[in-house]
């Protein structure tokens, strides 16, 4: 959904109206079928001919991901990753507004990164107070999820984004995304496998 | 299966020899059932009252992901992403070597991230002939993802990593594994959907 957005958007911006199965099949590098069911979701059909309109696509990708009101998050950890997911410019398409930045390291508390301040975990409670964050992006080192996670869920919030490689533990109730660079290696490793063994390699 | 294989690998480091399905389940956070055909899967069997033996276990899902012998790379990009990809020590633990990193930016081209020399593309052919990388990990912009991984492919990549928010047309026969950050945000975004409407979260 979130590639089909993506591209749905360039597509707009360069004055484009409507769009085809074939073509969204092309650009996705998908079956029409996926593609077909994948828009089915969404609600929104298509015109013989004329294909679908790409105002109401947006629109409804964006309703079915409730990417339609801007949510608010607080990320923790201003090292490489935290500075990717920062400058990661698809977030802002996905209505993701990120307002506070935290870091255990005083050497990186007091300074920039993509032009937010880095905060202590010590303004932790009076940002929060003020700012509501409803989701704590966790870019910190393994070892310390799981306390960062606990601290940002006593303060409110009910939904935390991990990318740290580490199980949590956090009361029911609280939705977690994990996301590890190394899942993506293993998928990787599965379709290398497949397609040593000369089977097709598994669909996005 | 990395998730499994970290947290083995850290039971063994501190002198455990066998685990129990209750356990893996507990620390993993997935029901039992879920666990048993996970490891199923690696063909290993458990012993009632002992559990998996934990070398065995290792030893399997390293075959299953086919991380037993080492695979090398190449990586695209040297900012804030290909730096967090560096950084993850869980990618060793998945006999993935990253060998050689690249940069376009004459900037960067000449500076070290974590231990690497960062070499500008015009250093691609003699690089790739000498250490014959089997994947390419893209974490360039978008705007320059294909044109990286045509450069790749044409000197012998047959396996592309990609994180940049673009789909990738490359030869019938090369291996693509897609992974961008807005990706993961669009899985979180259906999981609070569905939390809000009192669903039961989709499972890991």
């Amino acid at each position: 959904m979130p590639s089909y957005l993506h591209w749905l958007l360039r597509m707009r911006s360069v004055g484009r109206r409507t769009v085809s199965t074939t073509e969204l099949s092309e650009n996705m590098k998908l079956g029409w079928i996926v593609v077909r069911k994948d828009i089915a979701l969404t609600g929104v059909s298509g015109r013989p001919r004329v294909g679908y309109d790409i105002d109401r696509l947006i629109a409804a990708i964006r309703a079915f991901l409730g990417w339609k009101e801007p949510r608010t998050a607080a990320l923790f950890g201003a090292g490489p990753l935290g500075t990717a997911v920062l400058e990661c410019n698809e977030l802002d398409a996905c209505m993701l507004r990120i307002e506070s930045v935290f870091d255990a390291d005083p050497a990186r508390a007091g300074t920039k990164v993509c032009g937010h301040p880095v905060l202590p975990l010590s303004r932790l409670p009076d940002a929060f107070r003020e700012r509501k964050p409803e989701i704590a992006i966790l870019c910190v080192p393994a070892g310390e999820a799981q306390s960062v996670a606990e601290l940002a869920v006593r303060h409110g919030v009910r939904c935390v984004w991990n990318f740290a490689s580490v199980a949590l533990d956090l009361p029911a109730g609280v939705v977690v995304q994990n996301d590890t660079i190394s899942a993506g290696y293993a998928m990787l490793s599965v379709k290398l496998r497949n397609a040593r063994a000369g089977r097709r390699p598994i669909d996005e």
